[in-house]
């Protein structure tokens, strides 16, 4: 496996486009469209909150339905979330004129939105948006990189990643783009990720390999753990490299698998990291625990607590606050038995042995928090499970960013 | 039942102290202790963190074991958790040299601590507040206010609520302080609260009444989602009221059990308001919900989501935050269905119904959230039930207070 350049483009057949469509933002792209001629399998993870955004209910039927699919349309700046029936006509007048646009049927095409709830869409700028996108698409990585901005909400920077490997002697690629940066607290996925590919695969094995990664990777960051009524993950596979088609768990399945873990977990790292108001990508590494399920546990715990994230961004090594989120992780475990270290590119430090604080240098500590990724190592020492959760530092901006979002 | 001033000291034959011991904080008093002559009957709940501090292990044992109590000894600046053997010593001392100061037996005191978790107590300095909080006893409202002054941490302002009510013709008296103000989402019960009545009530009635009433009360609030390793609430019964003593659920333990939950939800209430950097209570009241239980967990939901808090603190109706909160909470419920308002003293308003947002003023919005006490009510158009919960607003000021805590 190896990493590569670009994002949604990268992948053989896939086309995209990013543009401005004054939808609420001005003076920025807030359109998005990715598109595949030859018709793609898809699957997808959507939110698990009971406040489903129209989109999501739009996309899930038509992945269930295992339609082929070709094409994607997202904006930016209004979610198209608690909008009612009209909400859900505008999604679908949204996949009708790009259908017209690209010549594909309506129910090839996916629809997604990131924003402010509760606002409905002005469908003529999303309408001329779609016509827009369309005259501009292009398969060149400038093109994923501007579809990869275009969905950006509070986001500081786009977020993209890509890989190639070889099945049975054919390189296949798997690309992606995701936003964040706000409302994250996926369970199911994150706020707005797309992956293509250009691998022949079926499509219960996409979803069922998408499904299974998600749980390691977007189910595992936070930012402020609110979950999003529009979380959306979309895979979409054409088969342009040409690999015979994956139709059993065999070799290809698991390098696949591998490749699409490796694109969705960098997106995931990338989305914690540009957390709203970050200074810093905080990580919780929980190591020798007694299962995989309550490792997960106990770094999202962390990693969640509002205590720690405050006392991250103040390069304050205050392990009370981390031993506490362990303690009402609902996990039952032995406090005196665990040892926690803090760490960074600057270094690792033991904090806490035997119950309480270990004797450690308090300026260490702070050169170990002061770098732009650090990471809490938590060794259980009862097991053999590990897992790891990334978030970010709680700061001044997440409030700021927060108090007057709509304004 | 009527409402009285004063606290602790409000209830016949309780004394009270706070004195300055320089544990950690310095030019304020930082230590408290409450005494009862006649002994009394304990309840308690504890925080059900795995991480527990050694002065709830040391209380729930002793509540357990039913033993007569004549005294609590309570410390702010540390908290003497995450401090192993070494900890549970000084608890133990902590509690020796309060019975030979008080001429009383070593298990009839109870001890609380809490600040700053992973550091040990300073014993020379323990010792010596105990001797001089014994020798400033007084049953006076300002002993109250004085011991209520020495259990604060990041508190704004010290919590009391006492109210009294007629058993069986005798006035009895049912008073509390409380602390907050980080580190606050109880479960079980919030982080330091004694309340003292004069009542004459069994042991077990008083833990069963307790027990009870902290799931609608300090249960029901949250400052920052993180629970305590120290939360301890006491409930102390001397009986000096001369009532006849509560031994079965009569018509005298409905009027107790009223009065001990309006002392409980008055401080629970003040907790909530007194949010580290809070500049306003935020009620979320759910009615017409299928369960008492779902109407609970929906209102805590809300109250908990650092997006809706963010908008309570820019004055923000951001009504879609709260629908997306409601919709995480695992209840389910159709959105189409429920309606949302907003209310204050300035007013009450509609802001959502039949599943988008209502036609309203944001001037008139904007107007009822600068209240100091918010409320958003939650129409779930279902059932009977009802369930209320108290935050706070999510503002720079808590980022300020937890990146330097330690500091």
């Amino acid at each position: 496996m190896k990493h590569i350049t670009g994002g949604v483009t990268a992948a053989k057949g896939f086309e995209a486009a990013g543009v401005q469509a004054r939808v609420k933002y001005q003076n920025r792209k807030d359109m998005a469209m990715v598109f595949s001629r030859t018709p793609c399998r898809a699957a997808g993870v959507f939110t698990s909150n009971v406040v489903k955004a129209a989109p999501v209910i739009w996309d899930r039927e038509i992945v269930e339905k295992k339609a082929a699919i070709h094409a994607v349309v997202a904006n930016s700046g209004i979610a198209n979330a608690c909008t009612g029936e009209q909400g859900r006509q505008y999604c679908r007048q949204t996949a009708q004129a790009a259908a017209e646009a690209l010549g594909i049927p309506e129910d090839s095409v996916l629809v997604a939105s990131t924003g402010v709830i509760g606002m409905q869409l002005p469908m003529d700028r999303i309408t001329e948006g779609v016509k827009a996108l369309a005259g501009v698409l292009s398969d060149t990585e400038d093109a994923g990189r501007e579809a990869a901005e275009a969905i950006m909400t509070t986001d500081t920077h786009s977020k993209q990643a890509a890989v190639t490997v070889e099945l049975s002697g054919k390189t296949v690629t798997v690309g992606g783009m995701a936003k964040g940066s706000g409302m994250i607290h996926p369970n199911m996925c994150t706020m707005l990720a797309f992956v293509t590919t250009d691998a022949a695969i079926s499509e219960d094995l996409l979803q069922e390999a998408l499904r299974a990664d998600v749980t390691d990777t977007f189910n595992m960051i936070s930012v402020d753990g609110d979950m999003s009524t529009n979380d959306t993950l979309l895979a979409l596979a054409n088969g342009c490299a040409g690999n015979p088609e994956i139709t059993e768990k065999n070799e290809d399945y698991r390098l696949f698998c591998e490749a699409l873990h490796e694109v969705n977990v960098t997106l995931a790292k990338m989305l914690a990291g540009d957390g709203e108001g970050a200074t810093a990508l905080f990580e919780c590494h929980v190591i020798h625990a007694d299962t995989k399920e309550n490792a997960r546990t106990l770094a999202k715990s962390v990693i969640c607590s509002s205590l720690t994230k405050a006392a991250i961004f103040g390069h304050d090594a205050n392990c009370g606050r981390i031993l506490c989120a362990l303690g009402y992780s609902g996990v039952q475990f032995d406090p005196e038995a665990i040892e926690l270290f803090i760490e960074s590119e600057a270094g690792r430090l033991l904090v806490y042995q035997n119950g309480s604080a270990a004797d450690y240098s308090e300026e260490e500590a702070t050169r170990i928090l002061s770098c732009p990724e650090v990471t809490a190592l938590v060794d259980m020492k009862t097991g053999e499970a590990e897992a790891t959760a990334w978030g970010c530092d709680l700061s001044y901006d997440y409030v700021k960013i927060n108090a007057d979002y709509r304004s």
